[in-house]
């Protein structure tokens, strides 16, 4: 097979980084392009000298490189710049796979209202999908364009589907999502708050009064339980580590759910998911345990009054955003999903 | 007026530090001995070194060593120790501060099924006053003997009484406790899981099938709503810090609560609380802001449907266990709350 | 006595902040006011959560302000403002200290060379005091514009000024200098390099190639050896902590120096000094036992071929920076050195 | 090729769960047997979570497996285990690689002197070879027992492996190693003084008065460079931080070594060692840009007075532990060296 074409527009972020040492050793893949506005000409491997004697490339400009030679771009850039260039290369025949928003909201009206940005391609948005691979697998896979998932969405919705999808939650409670995120979470970006003496040896939550995952996360909460009742109190915090995610749900089960074998229902769910674990009763899922590679982890604690506390773990910039992204291309050029995504976990 | 005679019983554990740190600056107390069975004869500064200069005692060996020369004893032990020491300084008038769960559980049967010992002296466990300052101030300024409260129930139940005192909380739905703790927590004590390469850049869940902390929380829930029918979900999770303390708290209002300004009534109950803080609406209150200081902060997010999220941070050592201690000492010698315990946070 | 009213200028910084944690609490002091060009209007509780009832000061306009009115004015701004300002101040009888480098050294060429700005007031310059107290406590005293020392510069002076006063190095070698300290040294600017997710968890040296630090060591080891030819190699290394630093120094000893019982002659020249702690042989100076403190540790580890190895560790914000700035003060006021800097270091 | 057999004793530590990392994914190993006296029967996804779903074996008795069976064995213990078994393995025919001490030193009454255990197997510790693959690469080729190398000794040896081939150091002067590393070095083994709440946000130097390492390098050294007059002054220190592992050091070239260009020696000197990279001058390694992986950095800066400072990083567990070990096995079996290690490094 020919390698695929991959082209990566906005890559001195994290998710770019990280797509760069995903690709790099992808055993289909052939990095052809990488832009940066501010970095243009810049070798790549010096901006991350992790990446030396492996990325030759340099950063090209993005206003003077034609992306249509490749068969794939992925956009790891703020919100908005995909949705610029998405029409052209659609019109080539490129696909399409946006780490940021906005190919997630199939809403353009809740689109402008988070994003603050009028949807400039309502039409390709409207054939987008939603690029969580172990919900919509097939769909992924006759994709042109793909809104990657969000961090936060991830876990919450991999952490909820098998009750979702069989419509066993008491709706009259809100499901309440305490998430916690590593601080590369917040981006490449020079801030004061995610300075490390500000961000160290420290704890917060952040978002409280509105945070731009709630309206993803519940549009997909509706659409998966098919209920447009569904409520959700999300509360992210910050913890004071690099990578890795964990995310503690809340949820009440209706009479229905509440008779079911939920470890083992989960099990078989994700039977077939290479990159989803269901572990054993009573495990203890630590985001260490997932440093550096594609896999969720997720354990089930039966509470009192029919209840159930999942908690889901992640490293958001692998399974919560590039290595999701890469499985996607996998199953858009027809590779296995864990092609070039079988790094194990740095522990300790 | 003439000094107070302290005595610390176990002061190699973190509290043990904490309460000399504490207690070293605090204008009306004598420190007058400090007991270890492991490392009697040791300089206390030989151990802790940001104490040289400061601290001359040495630690002495508890067998030898008569306690009721003090004017009150803190125990800074594990559980056990206090109640097989409490009857016979009881007996000679000293006062009893225990920082372990001995006098916090005023069931005996309760901490004989949590803690795996027969409490040894449940008539003085009667007598005992749960030294939650701003909840029980005048127990506590007679009172004999304190069972110090627990880290996580300090921040639940400071989070929560204004609601329970005022019978606002619709109890049908469980309060969720979702809350996160650094690692001094867990103790100085020689253990695989708290090593800093096993801590460090990771987080995970722990004790969600049942920590000692739940049926103290649960206790307390009981007393101040005066209800038995109270429900709590509490999950702890251990967090890559030193200190600090954060509890996320999710609670359904009752009518009566929905129609409340929760921020001033909040406002209120604390305003001559000098270590409770109460923040404005749309505050986020980190752990640093309290960091090596005996204030507690907290902030109030209403949710939809009758929901209030509260957050609370405290400094899991100082008003989570030696602050605490300290500020009961201060009630129960008649001096002010705030004696020897104004340093400030430090940040960054 | 009439306390000391105290300006600051530049309050939102590390070393700002930090000067509001020690004087908040000074027994001698009046906050009067606290400068901030982009901050003005802002209450400095609304920045710092941890001053919070305890300083009550909003961040004043720099433009409108009258800093005659006070007794000292400290400087917590970048290189060149003191100087500005330092004329008018200096006229009105107002004493000065800047914490950065606008009088560190004598030499207004060298000045121009590593801060690439010319000196605009070099008559104050010349009867500037470099403010370490314990090298030259009795200009301190006198004098009215202070130049506080670097937080690199105050661990080798301090750590070899008993060799350099005795005339005890063998010159013909250069002194080395390995310096470790902790992020919070490149202050609260939004910066890459300094976020968390490139800072933790990573080391790096830096400056190698030169460091501003390195001509104030180098002109202040002249002088306190009265030696030209004293060679240095100063290499600084970023260590993923907030605080502290920890300075490695490998001297080689002359003929009289190898003769010496040097763990004596440091123990005799500090013995008079509050903040300089020379542990005893064998000690291992640790960063957090400084942590918070204006302390200084140093201990001395004699190695073969008449070479010596002293470890040298503080708080690069207390006695590395602001915690010195209001030891100065003390002095120049006629106060106890300790007055207002007895809190002790938080471990853990 | 038939898959190579691999035995692991003392799977338990940080080095035993990074060959099993490296070894799990190695295109030419069959992980054949792991043992822990202490385990025995636990499978090792349960210890390790990060293996789950991809080792399979659990952890065997030592005292009921036969070793024989194997093709090469590593040893991930203490020191004194892998001379106690090597004799029966290499009568078998079995080849051995000690990741501890027991084949290190080739001076058998140092050995003694330093670990407290008179070597019980000075035949073979004659045949054994040092397993630095970079000095030794056609012994290891060919050898039967590997002295895996030190951490510390391999940041040394390969950073002045160019001067000591050539002869080019001025030993009248002591070369100075001042050493960093990360927290893993200390091992899985529960102590207090490694524990978070010791080891983070803190600083020291240790084994300054005698770390095991300094026997070894200093026998490296006099052998690269046939000198007995070496002098070495080596002060590790220990870093806040997992993995990672940088050495500063100082070194005095002589009238030959200061002619030469030496970044451009030293480029020369590695250019076709696949794991050592000479970075461009003035670039300042970090060694979060080699974690995880197998590569080693490093950086010269001319100093004045002939000397140079080179700054070298390693993954401590990798290069300086586990993934050397594979690269030796590698050589071992006429496999090419980066043979299953060409795992990219994790950053951020």
């Amino acid at each position: 097979m020919e390698k695929i074409k991959v082209g990566i527009v906005g890559g001195t972020g994290y998710t770019g980084v990280e797509l760069l040492r995903l690709l790099a050793r992808h055993p289909q893949v052939q990095l052809q392009v990488i832009t940066s506005r501010g970095e243009a000409g810049l070798p790549v491997a010096d901006m991350f000298p992790s990446l030396r004697g492996v990325v030759d490339l340099a950063f090209s400009d993005p206003a003077t490189i034609d992306l249509t030679q490749c068969d794939v771009v992925f956009f790891a850039t703020p919100h908005g710049v995909a949705m610029s260039q998405a029409p052209a290369l659609v019109a080539a025949g490129v696909k399409v796979i946006d780490l940021a928003a906005d190919f997630r909201l199939q809403d353009a009206v809740e689109f402008e209202k988070w994003y603050k940005l009028p949807h400039s391609c309502t039409d390709i948005l409207q054939q987008a999908v939603y690029g969580l691979t172990e919900l919509y697998g097939e769909q992924v896979a006759q994709a042109q364009v793909i809104g990657n998932p969000g961090c936060y969405p991830t876990t919450v919705l991999l952490g909820l589907a098998p009750l979702l999808e069989n419509g066993w939650i008491d709706y009259s409670v809100p499901i309440i999502a305490d998430a916690k995120s590593g601080v590369s979470g917040a981006g490449r970006k020079a801030e004061v708050s995610t300075l490390f003496s500000e961000a160290s040896d420290n704890l917060k939550a952040y978002g409280v009064a509105g945070h731009r995952h709630h309206p993803e996360i519940l549009a997909q909460l509706k659409k998966l339980s098919g209920n447009d009742a569904v409520n959700l109190i999300f509360v992210p915090h910050l913890i004071p580590m690099i990578r890795g995610m964990l995310t503690t749900l809340h949820v009440k089960l209706n009479a229905e759910g509440s008779k079911q074998s939920l470890q083992q229902v989960y099990e078989q769910r994700y039977q077939h998911d290479y990159f989803v674990d269901v572990m054993p009763a009573g495990a203890l899922p630590e985001t260490r345990s997932v440093r550096g590679s594609n896999v969720l982890r997720m354990a089930l604690y039966p509470q009192a009054n029919d209840y159930v506390t999942i908690v889901v773990v992640q490293d958001n910039l692998v399974k919560g955003a590039s290595g999701q992204a890469v499985q996607n291309m996998n199953l858009m050029f027809g590779l296995a999903q864990d092609t070039g995504l079988q790094v194990l976990p740095l522990l300790p």
